[in-house]
């Protein structure tokens, strides 16, 4: 059994996967990080080895404190992995577009792939038909839009998302979820086309938080998967172990 | 002679207009406002009557100190407006946004008009061949996406707007203008097109401190003016004096 951490900007999820099949799921807040291990440990006690992915807010204590329970690998720019890696500065990549890139790779091995994952920030990582990563780009997720544009301005309220009935608003909160989602739906459809008219059969692969929210909204047909990182995860994992 | 007044969200633009030209223009900081119309109207002690719009920082003080030099007109949502209001809330309507949907009946009378303002949000406004304010949509705008990825997250770097060579980043800065840049290109894009499906012979106006920036990185052809809002200003300035 795999234990398979993934840190982000807001919360922590983790997964138990036994013969890559995830056994159980969870979704934490980062201060009850230890307090999860030890309950994970006391049900999951075949778990050999773990992956942390941090990119948000847990320190080397809380990582220290899982070494404790099994052999833990912080996956970082050093890690092994199973694409070629294009990125002009790979020491930059932050290590969920590696476990994103990852899952692409083992998903559409022969073929090109771009993965949207839709959480704090929208990300937007390609990786070509010789397994080679080629970067992409980095844009504020729906629940940031919403906070930014109550923080930066004297007179706009702080809205939490909402489906759209028409994309012209007639209140200022109506204004505000379309400027919110018909934006984001139009940047993503808009970069979907961008990457269809460089890269023949190109699978579309979309994650994180708000892909169930997105995909029912968006022109293009993608392949939504929540937990796509988590693959990535477990292959970087199992890659690294050999 | 006239003085236009337009406070942002981040910087107070004033115009002095002579016969409907503007013959004087600055944009200060906030904090600078009394000093500005001290020297304005020592140079100009023609000017009669102002017009001030307020979506962000200057409160009663500053104008009733404006209300010293000569007549004032606060815009708000019981100023009479040359076009229909549909909006359905209209007592929540921004004053930005009645101003650019003034200078857009104005600039295109009997068509259908998108204005676009593109400042610390980007605002949509429509307004029909009927002369008509339909109402629209507000999103971040270029800056504020740039500050809220920094904010929000524990490792993005806060980076200044900057074009970009292609929508592929092959660095984390890289990766982030495309996100914002390329992104917000593709949310105006596609957000034009929605729009041109619904109005026949629509006219698109580009406004706000981004609009150059932008104008020369869209797909739709538009019309860039970037002192659309204080033109509007001007017409209901006017309009109201009636």
């Amino acid at each position: 059994m795999n234990l398979i951490v993934d840190v982000g900007n807001t919360l922590i999820k983790m997964a138990v996967f036994d013969n890559g099949k995830i056994i159980s799921y969870r979704k934490i807040p980062n201060a009850e990080f230890s307090k999860s291990v030890k309950s994970i440990f006391s049900e999951y006690f075949l778990i050999q080895n773990a992956i942390v992915s941090n990119v948000g807010g847990i320190g080397h204590e809380e990582i220290a404190m899982l070494c404790v329970f099994c052999k833990v690998h912080v996956l970082s720019h050093t890690s092994k992995t199973p694409f070629k890696n294009s990125y002009a500065t790979p020491q930059t990549l932050g290590v969920d577009r590696i476990a994103l890139a990852t899952a692409a790779f083992y998903h559409n091995p022969k073929g090109n792939t771009l993965v949207i994952d839709a959480g704090t920030c929208v990300t937007y990582d390609a990786i070509n038909d010789y397994g080679e990563y080629l970067g992409g780009a980095i844009s504020p997720g729906i629940g940031m839009r919403y906070k930014a544009m109550h923080e930066h301005t004297s007179k706009l309220p702080l809205l939490k998302k909402k489906g759209i009935m028409d994309f012209i608003g007639n209140t200022t909160e109506t204004s505000m979820h379309s400027g919110v989602i018909n934006g984001i739906c139009n940047e993503i459809d808009g970069t979907i086309e961008q990457y269809r008219s460089r890269f023949v059969d190109l699978t579309v692969i979309l994650t994180g938080g708000d892909a169930q929210f997105l995909s029912k909204r968006l022109k293009n047909t993608i392949f939504a998967h929540s937990k796509f990182l988590l693959l990535g995860l477990y292959h970087l994992l199992e890659y690294n172990k050999r």
